[in-house]
């Protein structure tokens, strides 16, 4: 069936642009870290020839100071649904989560509540903790499960004149579960809320229109689906609307009015560079650049596309091959609730994972008992999928 | 006299590891971007084919996981004088500094102020100010201009049990002038107040005993005389006695006990790690690793030595050539004092950096009228600051 798939599979030839397709390890991983691109190793190579030893400081002038920004604008027209001048990169997913939950809250003065999902993913649980304790506000917990996120109705019960900001996951990270991103906009701005969105298990494999939704405030990583390498730096997106009059609290050089005069104050400089703290990581930016330029080459929707029939074709192996052993479904099976990965659930998935990682075949697990199968669109094949959950079969059969 | 000076150079055979010091360009500005090492272009692409590309996810409990802390002790070791388990490697230098100083801050509850000076480098008083603001603390300024730091008499005379944090730059930015690190920080702890040295400008070139001086908390840089490239992710160094204690406010997954059990409560990890927030940027730390690596074959005692004798030179070079235009040094005649690089200021040297530019000739430059001669001991020959002296007063005679 899946040899099937790929001879049809119009992406399918954009699957040999990346290292190590061509070997027998199975990767299910991909929505944890992305395989690289063969023109990333060959471009770090020679950035650090051509650019970082030739032009030296002069790179700066030359493209490296405004990465951040042109790149973020790439990433918003490929991948964000975001007109340019609104996305940045830089730092991690937890500072910038970090500094929005802080910008969330200023914005906000006199409210006292964050709306949060109990099974959001820990660094944004940890860090609304955290701001709430410091900026005097208390959580507002939506008992979510493994399952899935917050619902529309599941936060129209809980926001109000009381709510500062509602902070959720786009895509759940143990389900895969899509929230109803716009009409929970919508919701939080009834209210006069603000919201902020973790993409960080979204951009690059799910279609996401952050203009057209209205939202304020969105972060996510890089090194899943974009593929930028481990601990690449990550994005975030501020509505233009709010550029004027949201500051965020860690102040650098670099987010100042012309931040090389090193004037005596910090006046937060016009626009999304506000958003920046410190100086701009260049070359974990590099490997992004190039993914990014592959998804804008491929398309989005076709990403998109390919994503849903990989996941459908997951759903299909784990029913006919994986259901009789007791593996249960956990991830949506309406496509369009979900994301670029499947759980699939057993009481002891974690002995088959072991099994499966001694035989070169890479998903990841979640506790309790999830085999989260990550099927990064442009370079899993249907192939390699069917003989990854062949191989889940084998592990199941032969446990002790 | 330069080459005379290379002859008996034991470092000179390593300025061949750096790429790009065969060319005819005069690099003086590695103070702000050091010259990458020739197996740093190498290590990367090698990284991203065989580590990323072929362990895959795998790699994280390999090593990537834990080479913050790993990378944190070599540079301690060889750079910091800390014993291991005090300093890990991440975030930006603004990021890393922004969460010192309210850790610092949360420390001394009921102290109302931050004592800084008045010409430390712009993110150290723009994140400085913020934390005062959102704090409730006030900043003791303490005046000082473009030729020094703050003296120990100066900061004994603004201490007292109101003070919090005492937050200083090892070396000054624009005049390489050394604080009296031990007499400072022994100063601030006779009232009870923490320091926070900003080492951006030292580490790597000056000799620090952080454990010997009693040092709180440090935080530093690695794209100047680490050679880690635009934006290499920065460090930060705690002291073990407040390991126990001490927290940071950006609480993200990485800092928690046991970040993959993914739990309902963030308790910050034992040790260094807790000051981690987000992933690692393990990309942006190989080319640190390399250099690292290479200061401590060299031992970091050589590596001052020359320093001391390149700044000495570029002295005597500036005394007996360019005195004669009207320009003067910036920088402390005693070498005891006097950091990595050499400041010359003349009126019109905006107009010289612009002339030396179009030659291939790269210093750095800060106002007012601030040449910044950086020196990086390892890449920098004694031709090389010979060649570039006379091109400034060739340019100095040509100016219009």
């Amino acid at each position: 069936m899946s040899h099937a798939l790929d001879a049809t599979d119009p992406l399918a030839p954009l699957r040999d642009r990346f290292l190590g397709t061509d070997s027998a390890l199975v990767y299910l991983d991909g929505n944890s870290l992305g395989r690289p691109l063969k023109v990333t190793a060959e471009r770090l190579q020679a950035f650090v020839r051509e650019e970082w030893a030739g032009r030296l400081i002069r790179g700066w002038d030359e493209g490296w100071f405004d990465l951040p920004l042109t790149l973020g604008d790439e990433l918003g027209r490929v991948c964000l649904g975001a007109a340019s001048g609104q996305v940045t990169i830089g730092d991690s997913t937890t500072v910038l989560l970090y500094k929005l939950m802080r910008t969330a809250v200023a914005a906000r003065p006199g409210r006292t509540e964050i709306v949060m999902d109990r099974d959001n993913f820990p660094t944004d649980r940890y860090l609304a903790e955290g701001v709430a304790r410091e900026c005097g506000l208390t959580i507002r917990w939506i008992e979510t499960d493994t399952s899935a996120g917050a619902t529309v109705e599941q936060v129209e019960d809980v926001v109000g004149e009381q709510t500062a900001l509602v902070s959720l996951s786009h895509v759940s990270y143990r389900s895969a579960w899509i929230a109803d991103v716009p009409a929970i906009t919508d919701a939080a701005h009834r209210v006069g809320a603000l919201v902020l969105w973790d993409l960080c298990h979204s951009v690059g494999a799910v279609d996401t229109q952050l203009d057209a939704w209205g939202v304020d405030l969105a972060a996510g990583c890089t090194y899943k689906y974009l593929n930028g390498g481990p601990g690449a730096p990550a994005f975030c997106y501020v509505a233009e609307r709010h550029l004027d009059t949201f500051t965020q609290p860690i102040q650098g050089w670099l987010g100042n009015t012309d931040p090389f005069l090193m004037g005596p104050d910090y006046v937060p400089v016009t626009g999304i560079r506000r958003f920046t703290s410190g100086t701009p990581a260049v070359i974990g930016m590099l490997p992004v650049q190039d993914m990014v330029a592959l998804i804008d080459e491929a398309g989005l929707d076709a990403v998109r596309a390919k994503s849903v029939q990989l996941t459908t074709t997951c759903l299909e192996l784990a029913d006919d091959h994986l259901a009789s052993y007791g593996v249960s479904v956990a991830s949506p099976r309406d496509p369009a609730r979900r994301g670029g990965h499947v759980t699939l659930h057993h009481p002891r998935m974690r002995e088959v994972v072991t099994a499966l990682w001694q035989r070169d075949v890479l998903p990841d697990y979640r506790d309790p008992g999830g085999l989260r199968i990550g099927l990064s669109p442009l370079s899993t094949s249907y192939d390699e999928l069917e003989r990854g959950i062949e191989q889940v079969r084998v592990a199941l059969a032969e446990l002790p």
